[in-house]
């Protein structure tokens, strides 16, 4: 058992983004802290969304997509990480969490004076007959990538059926079928990318059909039948048609959960998807406790409300700020405007701040505007269509979102809308933005002033 | 003589992006109104950031550039086109413009109700020996673009020498350098492209070597040398120096001045570089005479001063603010943070708000961080390094300028500088900014907040 004997312990919970950022931001505060990390898993400091690459070739060896060893973290930053312990229990009375080692049945328990839980989320595990499979992955960490990986250089599977239709289900659904894998996405919601508004999901469906892959909207998986320990027939219901689809792979990408089942027993108030509940600095409602990444809620800057974003940029920045406070700081955590961007299908696809479903479950009265505009001067080559999409308050006239699709140029446009959002600005001011201009990287109004300017069009010529 | 018997006319003067944006705005507004363009040249609409690449010959036919004809804004529009018609008196007690007609030696007058004054600039001619001469150019309009097509192609120039180190000058450097003409660019300053920090020149000089483009900075053209009606020398003082450079063809791209000289017996009041002074809704000094584009000033944002920003984004927007106004409309134009972007030699070169010598010029105490930073995940292809700057105040913590080079992912993150400067965000708040990633597009803290997140600490660690 690990004996708390030092001036200072900081006990972190997680050894990926959250973590690892809150653990050298904490030393870096106060070099003097004795400063332990505890992973469940075998990996630590790792590319999370670099691991699709490595399915797909692009990257050889995992390796390249380890950031820093634990044993840096020894020897530079004078920060321990225990790998393969796993947190099963928080006891916040005494300040003490019970630890699992991977190696043995025993627990430990590791005290604290500040604890950090950076525990993340794991993907949610549908109850469908047959879903305990060798050949059904699911793909969220390094040891699901390297069984993916070595599942399809082994048995070389022809058919692969991809359940959610998700960024992760459609990036794993196009390496598949880049990898000659004819790929079926099964998909619950009536379109792709359910976050993002119809215009744009329809042109990534029109792109993922043009890849041949096929897309079974409105549709739920009913059975995975077993020819002995892998399945072959994926039993799948749409409306009132049952479709049989001939399977030799299974990838699950149907959702995630904040992993947060260790502190069921404590007060720590939760949120949003099982998330720790936290405050601007980061803090639960256990002031020495603080929470950051997955497994956190996000202040939404647009609603100034509890949400839950699980970006691994929210996730860096989260942990570093809680990491900060922990170590005495006072650092405030802004909250997040939703950005992300996808590459898809050769698609570039960003969304931030508010969809209409969301401004409308929030009360605001919305108007949304549509266009399509080239991404830079049509006289010269390369120049393809950005469908931009605003979504702006009619009372306020501030941007409440924006999404946008195109072969590139997508995502550090959407950047400035959530720039604009952040600081609140009105279609009237993005309008007028004065953005870069040359013909090989624009047009002298950008897609972002344009489709601010028609929504500026539109509201004065409608009656609201 | 045009006769004034509509209700109400309004005039513009200029025929390029102000000019047309401020006609095509002002008949959207009231389209009972009688408007007339007038333009000295022989061409209107067309996209003069696209000229070099008619030179260039990624674009085959110099009709590719051109948007709209005359004729399209008679039918479509309903606005008249006088081109080859230059203003050469504004007599603004009887609202009237003394015109002169290319095609013939006596001048008309145009009455108005409201002027429009979308003049645009000119290159400034320098007062060097030798100067007027048949394979000199500027390179600004059409005409002139067409000129040095010509002479490329007719007279296979071996050596070319471009007087001035700006956008333009390097550009055809760029472009003449790799139509197999050996260039020298004589710059006067130290640095090339001198609104950049040395920083970024830098680079700029480097590629342009690595290009086998020889650049002389700190240098004067003494002379030009004529064999017959051609240079074939130019006389160059490089310091204590001379050299003197064989030349079959010299580009003069050495500034431009604004095009006011038809006002100067009115009381119109100008401005920086001689730019037509107006305020926030684009009235001159007359109220019933609006201003836009390269011929007016714009207030820096910033500053909230006068500032000369020619820019093809500026004269868009204030030529439509210009024209909305003119016919009634109430807008203001909120000014510029001066933003641009430029691709050569392989790089993608952009800035805005000040620089380090015009915010000390302003009376700012600041600190100016430079950071090199890859423009999306390492472990993809193709990550290069993004050079990153920005310059903030001390006091109010705010971003000031920001200026990128690398060799792609620089414009649009500019913009998102551009929308912070406008929005007054402090290096703070940029730093924390909610910004877009994915492997492909960005890293998981995006430059622009890892820029931010440098200056924060380093306002942190000083004593200031």
């Amino acid at each position: 058992m690990y004996t708390n004997n030092l001036f200072k312990n900081i006990l972190v919970i997680g050894g990926n983004d959250a973590g690892l950022a809150a653990a050298s931001q904490a030393k870096r505060v106060n070099p003097d802290l004795n400063i332990i990390v505890i992973e469940s898993g075998k990996y630590i400091s790792y590319g999370t969304c670099g691991l699709p690459y490595y399915v797909s070739g692009i990257i050889k060896n995992i390796e390249d997509l380890f950031v820093y060893s634990a044993e840096f973290f020894k020897k530079e930053r004078g920060i321990e990480i225990l790998t393969g312990h796993k947190a099963i229990e928080l006891d916040s009375s005494s300040k003490s969490v019970v630890v699992k080692k991977n190696s043995s049945p025993d627990t430990i328990n590791i005290d604290y004076d500040k604890l950090i839980i950076c525990s993340g989320a794991s993907p949610i595990t549908l109850n469908i007959p047959g879903i305990h499979s060798k050949n059904i992955f699911n793909f969220w960490n390094v040891e699901n990538t390297l069984d993916v990986k070595k599942y399809i250089d082994n048995n070389h599977p022809k058919k692969a059926v991809v359940v959610g239709g998700g960024s992760i289900g459609l990036l794993l659904a196009e390496i598949f079928n880049d990898l000659g894998i004819e790929v079926t996405v099964i998909e619950i919601a009536d379109f792709l990318l359910k976050e993002y508004e119809p215009e744009i999901s329809n042109i990534v469906l029109k792109n993922a059909n043009l890849k041949n892959i096929k897309v079974l909207l409105g549709s739920t998986v009913e059975k995975f039948l077993h020819d002995k320990n892998f399945v072959n027939l994926t039993s799948v219901k749409k409306g009132n048609e049952k479709i049989d689809i001939e399977t030799d792979l299974v990838l699950m990408s149907t959702g995630i959960r904040a992993n947060t089942g260790f502190i069921k027993n404590s007060s720590i108030e939760l949120s949003a998807n099982n998330s720790i509940k936290v405050n601007s600095k980061l803090q639960t409602s256990h002031l020495n406790i603080y929470a950051a990444g997955d497994c956190a809620t996000v202040k939404n800057r647009i609603t100034g409300k509890d949400d839950y974003v699980p970006t691994a940029s929210n996730a860096a920045k989260m942990g570093r700020i809680a990491g900060s406070n922990a170590a005495g700081g006072n650092e405030i955590f802004p909250g997040s405007v939703k950005t992300k961007v996808d590459n898809i299908f050769g698609l570039e696809i960003g969304k931030t701040g508010l969809n209409l479903k969301e401004a409308k479950q929030y009360g605001y009265n919305t108007i949304k505007v549509v266009g399509n505009y080239p991404s830079h001067a049509k006289y010269l080559p390369g120049a393809e269509n950005i469908t931009t999409i605003v979504i702006a308050d009619i009372k306020s006239r501030r941007v409440l979102g924006a999404q946008m699709v195109g072969k590139d140029g997508v995502g550090k446009r959407i950047d400035v809308f959530a720039t604009a959002i952040s600081s609140e600005l009105t279609v009237d001011e993005v309008y007028k933005l004065d953005l870069s201009y040359a013909p090989k990287v624009s047009t002298v109004w950008d897609p972002v002033n344009k489709i601010c300017g028609k929504a500026v069009l539109e509201l004065k010529n409608k009656k609201f």
